[in-house]
């Protein structure tokens, strides 16, 4: 049953580079040190898995709470590592999919890898590829043990070389069930904090806002947030009209829940 | 097995005005200023789904106490967009269905909306789409997964937009399963509160009632009570007369559990 | 497979007459007011399906004590109803089952009532249909979904109406699984209550009794008892003798433990 | 699937006597008062069936201790009847059934009893035919729900008669599980208990113990014990030769675990 | 499914002297009293099931801490009894079985016994057979209700008798399953108790220790240990040489957990 | 369908030496007295199966923290054993299978172990092999009580001899679900511990390190560390240059979680 769903599964070489950038449709914004930090040491690791012949198989797992940019941060790394097989395994493409599915939709990709001399997997939102509930919890165990055995075990041929990303918004969940202790190394991405940081993701994307209005809207976001939130609040405030009223983005964030 | 659901669900380009119009068949009855309000924030919604390049998805969870009139709002504001792609995703249609074909059956909706440039689906009922039950509780995660995932999940091309609008009448048990989370917004749809508000919804369906008796009867209505209870009691005590004593109405009350 | 089993259920028209009456072969005693009131609140429900516009669909649920009387409550009803389409859903004719095939035979009573203006549809013994046991509790959440969604899913034609009557001896739990809450109402059927009514249903089945011997018996029944209790001591105590001694009724009584 | 099952049981008129008589192979001791009473209460109940107009369906459960002799008191009454249906079903003739193949032996024993116009039906060992374990407890809620079902519906034809006997040594678990109340009478059936009934029995089956004997080893009975195992021990202290010696007899007694 | 697994199993009569000595490959050593009781009271039921008419099933339960010898003791019985029909069932020979397969297996060595007068069947490991996890509990039921039914099952015809010999070192456990009350008597195998029992296995299978060394190694041993453990830590400590060094002797004990 | 997969297995003679190199891919380093006393009893248990008689099967259980090299050692050893035939069962080579498909796929090594005389049987990550996730917890029964079984069976033909190593780092639980007491014997192995192992190791992958640097990386190190993640830390902290800074050192330590 799981070899013919195995076969089902078509093979592909990676994804080219369209595929990935609707994953960050809207830009990178470099709001901060903090977002500067975390691309340094991914950039790194992506270095060590191209040179280092002792680690063919290099793990990396980006947590943080919902909207902070996970997945964009992990399919630009994608696009910027250049590597000739560049692979998000979403849940996305699996909707309705068996557990023996998922898990040969899995295998596979790491499978097509191993047809490349470096590779990068995203296993993007790990807690719908494993259907994750809280209530139970529920998940898939089938596919758990899946990843604890794919994320250690290096390609079969010496000459390759393959880097995991892993995101996820319930890292305290994964890690009871062993998946985070799975990954060698786990990196915090983080909400947008203080006005500085907001500011500059503001500017971005409203051209209008005056320095006032800036300071406004920013004293108003007392908690953190994640930069998708934000850029979805400000759009929910603008709706048709250039400028952005600091009265109409107060009441959206207010509808959001803030 | 989904593979094989998928394609027995028969694809259908939305619901026509006469299918929706059923879900309100009672009309709408702008009963008081909460009511606008709702209206007009779901407006503004449809608003943003037409013109935001940002946000080609966006979602709302209509929740509140049961009989307050979620369905029959989510029914009219389908209409009121005049988007040529409207479905209606309910429970209603999948009697007996496994989860897997409950999956397809949702799924396909999703990819049917995706050949509309501007669609409305509504997700009726989410606790009945889940197969929820508070002992246990039981649900099935299946359906909650796909939920998930397809709420998360943008129209693949550029230019389609999706605005999904969700009912339920159980928001705190749907919070439990992060499916509350899932939604962009959640809005509550109130009870009737105050005799004003009930004094509208009478007047529309009896009308012989006399002032006096109107304020029996709003006087003896304690607690909230939602539209759709208003008027089933309203009905029960009618009977065939064309007035309704305040007696008789007091009495079904009582039935009714009031 | 739903399909299939759905397939598999003949169409049939209702029920007739006798079928109906083998559910109550002991005849209906009016042993007192209370039952008078639930009859009279039973028939006004008759009347307003037939006759209200704005509610095509109305459910009650008769809930009480076992051996209360409710299933013959509810099948005499259906007589007098003297509506075309008049059938009982019941366990007895789903013996062995699978949840599927459950599904599918209640589904086919809702869908065969469409073919009839005006339909009573009895859903015996509830806590049977769903396969209750309250070790666990476990039960068919797959048979409760399907009646939160038929209960609550109007007949599609505009013309066409139907009143849905549920019985249960164990509504506390229907209500932790919100299926008392499906129900537009729900009536108490009572047990015996006092020597009067006691002594009403006595008079009926025995002939022979002297008033001494009445106040005899109905002196030691000090709990309330159901009618059915109560006709099955008296047909014990009674074995093959026309007349039934106090002694032998006290010792029945015992036996059968009261 | 049940269908079938259905089928592939073959159809049988009841048992003869001999297949019942089997499972009183060490006779029938009337020990004592208490055993007299309980076979007069059965034989009413076979008397009441065979008469009353009004309960053409009767059951009683036979509870108590294990070894107390609830199988060989159910079928030595089956032959007493001599009604022209008597059928014992026990879970020894489904040994790795399935429980939708167990349902359809159960359901198929009640429906070849409508061709008698008088049976007896025994189910024995009810906690083996509903697959009871105290450890969950599990159970199969399905036998558990077909035997709910039997056990409430009459005969379907007026003219025929129908008396269930269960036996179970687990009452207060059945209980538990609504089993005992879909019973219309409950029975205990006692250990031994004082000197007098154990003498009765030994009497029967050691013919050589002298008085002073008897006394000695009744005396070490403390606890009640049930008549099967008082002649499994005597058995064990026999062994071969025609007397049994006091102190053997004490040594098995402690080996039985008294 | 169980019809088909049942013909699958190959018919067999009983097993060889070969087959069961390899169970006790170490041979029997008559260590102490507490193994003459064992012995003699199992001898004891062997002669009861040869000649007694009234128990034509007799079972025993052997349980005792593992390693002590309940396998060795059971097949050397089956041996000593000359019965034409032994069979070990034991989970050996159903590794990867379906729960009915297993089933199929444990039936088919009863109805295979049918056809030999005498037979000497030994249920080895219990818990193996029923799948006993102390994580849960889980177990089979299935597994478990097919013993406690074979367990009470006589064989069919008069002429045929039967020992059931069951082993475990979880008693305890299979007490909470009621399987331990299924046996008629339950034997405990004692550990090696005291510097004697000890010295006399030492004696068997080492030739060359002096008696110093002798008094080292069993005064080294302060917990009780079982014989097949005490075999194991000897051989361990032998490795190669003819004699074994009471150093070399303690630190295979401490190796071994003691 | 065990049956079936049982014979989609391939059989296969054991590893050659290449496949279990690659399971100790950066080498054995000595790193101290302790690595060295488990490398001893590991030869002496080779020694004692390829000798004694009376243990034609002996298992060994390493447990340990993660990355502390279990694997490596297990499979160094069986090249070292010089053995016919030697096999590590592992999940990598099924991923995706069924309970069914890992025992068959275990039970086959077993089987093909049957045709050396001498046998290596490596069960790598038990933890793997039974699906184990500390939630619930959940686990594959069927895998556990197949290694039961397995464990304690010996070869079926008296000249044939096999050593199974396990290997774990969740030894409690295993313990829990009774596997751990399934071997013969439990060996720990240890993490670094104290400079000089640290490096020891240092030394064999970082030729330019000065006597100053490792003193400061050994004094940073301040909880004991698996061998496998020191190899990772260094080879972070080397990336592409033939030296190791220190600074670099201790912040690659804090990446990984130190
Ligand atoms: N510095 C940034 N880092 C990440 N995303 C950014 C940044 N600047 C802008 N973005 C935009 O913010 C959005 C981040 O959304 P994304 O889906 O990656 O968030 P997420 O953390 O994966 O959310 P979720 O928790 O729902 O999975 C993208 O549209 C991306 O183009
Ligand atoms: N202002 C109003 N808002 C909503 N419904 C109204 C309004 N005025 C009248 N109605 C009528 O009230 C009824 C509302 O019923 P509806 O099924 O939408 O309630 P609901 O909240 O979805 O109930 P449930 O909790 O059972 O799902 C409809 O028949 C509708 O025509
Ligand atoms: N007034 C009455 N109401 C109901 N039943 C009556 C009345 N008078 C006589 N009966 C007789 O009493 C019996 C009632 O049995 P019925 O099966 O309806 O009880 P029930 O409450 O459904 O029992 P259960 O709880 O077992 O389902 C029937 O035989 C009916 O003929
Ligand atoms: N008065 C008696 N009542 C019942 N059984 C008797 C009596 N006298 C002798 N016996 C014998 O005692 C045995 C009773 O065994 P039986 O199997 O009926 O007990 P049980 O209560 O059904 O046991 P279990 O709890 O194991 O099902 C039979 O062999 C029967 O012949
Ligand atoms: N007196 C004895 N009683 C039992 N076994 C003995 C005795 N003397 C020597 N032996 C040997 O000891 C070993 C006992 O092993 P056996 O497998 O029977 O133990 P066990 O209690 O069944 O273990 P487990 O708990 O693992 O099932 C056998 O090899 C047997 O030959
Ligand atoms: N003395 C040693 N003992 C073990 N491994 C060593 C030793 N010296 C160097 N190594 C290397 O260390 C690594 C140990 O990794 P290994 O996979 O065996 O660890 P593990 O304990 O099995 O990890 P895990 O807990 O993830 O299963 C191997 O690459 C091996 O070559
Ligand atoms: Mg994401
Ligand atoms: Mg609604
Ligand atoms: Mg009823
Ligand atoms: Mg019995
Ligand atoms: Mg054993
Ligand atoms: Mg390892």
């Amino acid at each position: 049953d799981f070899q013919r769903a195995l076969l089902e599964v078509p093979p592909r070489l990676g994804a080219n580079s369209e595929e990935l950038e609707v994953l960050f449709r809207n830009g990178i914004v470099p709001y901060g040190s903090s977002f500067d930090a975390i691309m340094m040491t991914l950039r790194r690791f992506v270095q060590q898995v191209r040179v280092s012949d002792r680690t063919p198989l290099l793990s990396v797992l980006l947590e943080g709470a919902p909207s902070t940019g996970k997945t964009a941060i992990a399919a630009s790394l994608g696009v910027q590592s250049e590597f000739p097989f560049v692979r998000v395994v979403s849940a996305d493409a699996m909707v309705g999919f068996s557990e023996t599915a998922k898990c040969a939709a899995i295998l596979k990709a790491f499978q097509d890898s191993s047809r490349s001399p470096l590779s990068v997997i995203v296993l993007d939102d790990l807690e719908r590829l494993i259907d994750y509930s809280p209530i139970g919890p529920r998940f898939s165990n089938t596919v758990v043990q899946t990843l604890l055995v794919l994320l250690k075990k290096p390609p079969t041929s010496p000459d390759k070389r393959l880097l995991v990303i892993g995101t996820t918004s319930v890292a305290a969940h994964l890690e009871d069930l062993q998946l985070v202790q799975g990954f060698n190394v786990m990196l915090t991405v983080p909400q947008l904090t203080g006005p500085e940081e907001i500011k500059t993701v503001l500017r971005e994307v409203v051209t209008s806002l005056s320095q006032k209005e800036m300071d406004d809207i920013t004293s108003a976001i007392s908690q953190p947030i994640g930069i998708k939130q934000l850029l979805m609040v400000t759009e929910m405030a603008r709706q048709g009209e250039e400028t952005v009223s600091t009265d109409r983005f107060l009441e959206c964030l207010h509808i959001c829940g803030f």
